[in-house]
């Protein structure tokens, strides 16, 4: 049995209890929230559960094996970094943290530590987004040319992390479970609507080296509410809207193929592939519940993290990369020249 | 009776002269084509009408008094600029020219002689758009925060332009039919998946001075179609989905108020006005139609272009600022600092 | 305070028993189920409650006011008589009972007793349907002319009613919350696809003396799930679709004026009035939670029961006469015909 | 070259001619119609066709092969007939006849005489309804267990025929395009909201023999364009929706599968099978164009026609007892009792 305890009994966190506390393999046994009203609630749905306002206890308690961290952003690299050092495995919730600097520094504590450190990318472990890798894996959809998501809707307007961080996050982990080469320029323009706070719009767009673009389109201040990602390949082309009850992904038989015509090298012609379309069944499995399962099997078996902290590291310097554009109005950022220039590589 | 003259009878000419033909105070006189067959076609169903390969005899005619040009791009300029010499009114498909510098040489010639130059931005003679515009005005959506538009489908790939001068410059007009003031900051990137070819997938983001920021999403290679922008003002609002048959604007009551509580000034309330929708019903006209009457009512009455050359060629400036934008990759580029650098401003 | 008993603890029980549980004014007292397994997960989410598998110490219970009945329809018509004679005021699950005669009896006993006798017609309870109502009772939709309902999908196939009893008794509550007058003939087609089951598809359509005729579609066999109601009025016409996540109401102000020619009385014109299209915006309101602070408002204060239980007979006597006409393939039964045909009146 | 000519240029009859004309094979020589305005509006499209007010010269002109009859309802038995009696071939508007007895007569010239007749039921000749018919043919539906069908909107009331004979007629036609059977019984309840004017509402509803079961809902009073066809299958269910602009049919294999546990005979077990989803690609044919190649082959080759005047005739005859019952709230008309009483059947 994993002993467990989760740090942040908020928004999510209340999620995260419940799954784990539902997955055979694991015990919960420390909830940990700063806040009286938290504890209390956590108190009435998990009467055997021990409860505290700081980490120290848990940390102390040698049943316990792995932590959750659902406070946040700018907390999660202290409480990660602590837990790491008290021999803890980690799952810690998205975005790692809020540098890339710290999300470099989890990554090697828990390497050098034979930890696991997972990051709550829940999106990963959907039956639509397995699914999506699949069909890109396989072949099916051939070379992936573009991938384009929209994400908005009205509020929640965060305080201390802008709209990027929020919502371009998801497709951010999304990206990185179907490609697995870096962006080599991130450009992105946005605003703020609201004085003083970070901005609650933004368009982001990611180049990569070979045929590949992708843009994420995020805005908290939206009339409508829309969740849907088109992905273009070369073969297939899929557009996944996760605001679908059922039929979440369409697959269409769609796309272009160049013909050149020998002598004249400048005319060339685009005969156009209409195809049928198909909406694979995908099973009914919650996300988070598949995420413990499988942060089970990283701790018991080494199975190695789909959502790694070299995931999470990935991510927030994307992000950081994206923010500095940002303040350029959409100047293209290397993503690895913001690496400390280390005189020793 | 106003003596007109249709250069160009391929894609969009036939529904230029077809509208014309049938406008209470137009006669079409001319239709000109190099091509024998479209040439062909046209006499069937204009047998009283002029033929010609060239625009000689045309423009020679002293009983035509104005011009459409529903040609190439990268002919329009030297076409339009024949026919202000000659002394006819011109009406010029969309996009104006292919720079900004013949741009303004044709909005000179035409200031210079008193003849009107139309552009074809058929797009504000919509119900839909000229109802956005009102509402807007009237200021029922309160302060403009953003223009958000997703112009999208499968096809047709243009040899010649991008698909921003092909698509974006849709959007660019109806922006300008909105905002009185210049974006500031232009940044674009986008990618060509057919080699040797323009880009066929491109993001445009227009920086302004104020709350306004504008993104337009457009790509030939989806598979899906989507006409679909998004317009947020400060007190309403709007979705409008060109591809609705009816409701084709839906006016929504929602925003963000935001409440600064006096001790904490970094702490702020976002409280989420959620209001009605309202569709209003639009009438049925054809935009062509009312566009061709509008050119009517500038030759004849001298009422002012509202897609004057002015207009065509702030259209063509954002497209040539985004066009080497995209060449680097997003970085913004200001619209003036395109303008040559006259000694003698 | 209220003490409450709640007798089936199945699949809308649970529901149930977490309103009254969480509605101040009501007590929780009792869970009656005669399954253990149902009996025990009552016990771990309300450890204080009383648990039997039979309902006699229920109905001894001199703390226990009012019960709550969601058993199987078969048993509603015993139970609630057993507990009126108890002197307990009841609110019991749709359909009240499973014939007329039955509905009527409970009806007399809780009038004779002076007690509230509720029946769970749910829908009345949402922000929805109450809206409707008021644009009906308002005078702004007119004189209605149809009320017409697709209320279809895949399962639950039930094996002791039919898709009539389980699903077209929703509509046949929301009309009667609408409508007055009584259908004077009900016309019903119907099919079963299970040898040995009852009916899973039919159609069922209401004949009223004026102006108005109603239309249920139900099917348990459907590959989509439909709830879309349309209301027809003189004035305007609502679209009620229960699916949409916001805006589940439209409301279009479009219908037909008829308009004579004197000289030729055979002639008419049908004017069609397009106008705008209206989504209201509803609050957020569970119904339950509605319902259940109207149970205790019937209690305490006396205040007339929205769903009664001569709506609840009134619901069932169509559904017999429905029954009726579908074992006679659509054969118009007059809902009034199969009272029994006392001697004195 | 058949020669052919057209009676009735009004809402569909040019639509009739246009493609006439353009489908090799036809030469257009006449065409008739009472009203000067509309043989203006021939003259100028079809400049060497002979025009005129009555039907006398196209009936005796020898090079005229067949005749198309777009004309009101009601004038279609006469005019068919003398159409068959001057040995013309007959295409006629659907539908066929006003009654059954007028469509047997002229099932009979036409046979009689070798001549064709064939009815426009023009959605037959659609890409969609072929393919439909297709997936029921080769059993990839399995055995057809419903078929229902939503046809409302708003207008155009007419005059002369209700809502059954003006949109029924199309799922009438379809319905006998993929099931061979004819319906035991015929159900309709219907309404007028006009007075003195034809049902603008109405619900029929179809009983056969074995599973299958139809039901058609239509309505001129709709806010909303509704053309929705479901096709429940015992291995793939379908939906059709014909006003998608692609995706016309979607194909599900969704269904139940029914096990009887052999100890408890009334315990049934209904296990619901959920899998992919399928739009097939469908080719872009005008179905009128198809369908006038259709009638050349069946002039010169002699093959079957596949709107034949047996179709039409059931077509009409479903529709009479469907009208009766109307009349008569819902009463299950049986469609052979109509027929008349012959001593010699």
């Amino acid at each position: 049995m994993v002993g467990i305890g989760v740090i942040g009994f908020g928004y999510w966190g209340p999620n995260l209890a419940r799954n784990f506390s539902q997955t055979d393999g694991f015990e919960l046994r420390w909830i940990v929230d700063e806040r009286e009203g938290r504890r209390e609630t956590a108190r009435r749905q998990y009467p055997n559960v021990q409860l505290s306002a700081n980490v120290d206890g848990l940390l102390a308690d040698p049943d316990v094996d792995a932590v959750v961290i659902s406070t946040p952003t700018n907390s999660h690299y202290s409480l990660a970094m602590r837990a790491l050092e008290a021999g803890k495995h980690v799952l810690v919730e998205k975005p790692m943290t809020t540098t890339g600097a710290e999300g470099r520094k989890l990554v090697e504590e828990a390497r050098r530590r034979g930890l696991v450190l997972l990051v709550d990318h829940t999106f990963i472990y959907t039956p639509a987004v397995r699914r999506i890798r699949q069909l890109v894996q396989s072949g099916e959809v051939g070379e992936l040319l573009y991938y384009d998501s929209t994400r908005i809707n009205l509020g929640l307007f965060q305080h201390d992390v802008d709209v990027l961080w929020d919502l371009a996050v998801h497709d951010l982990s999304i990206l990185s479970f179907l490609v697995d080469e870096a962006p080599i320029a991130v450009s992105a323009v946005g605003k703020s609507h609201v004085a003083g706070a970070p901005e609650n719009i933004a368009y982001l767009t990611l180049v990569f080296d070979g045929a590949m673009i992708a843009h994420i389109n995020v805005n908290w201040l939206a009339p409508v509410k829309i969740r849907r990602t088109i992905i273009g390949g070369s073969r297939k082309m899929i557009v996944y809207d996760d605001l679908e009850p059922s039929e979440k992904i369409k697959i269409y038989d769609k796309g272009v193929d160049v013909a050149e015509t020998p002598d004249e090298v400048l005319m060339m012609r685009v005969n156009y592939r209409i195809g049928d379309m198909w909406a694979p069944n995908l099973e009914n499995a919650e996300a988070l519940r598949v995420e413990a399962g499988h942060f089970l099997d990283c701790i018991r078996n080494g199975v190695a993290p789909e959502t790694s902290g070299e995931v999470g590291l990935r991510v927030v310097k994307v992000l950081e990369a994206a923010t500095l554009s940002m303040r350029l109005n959409g100047c293209a950022i290397n993503v690895d020249t913001l690496e400390p220039k280390d005189a020793t590589p």
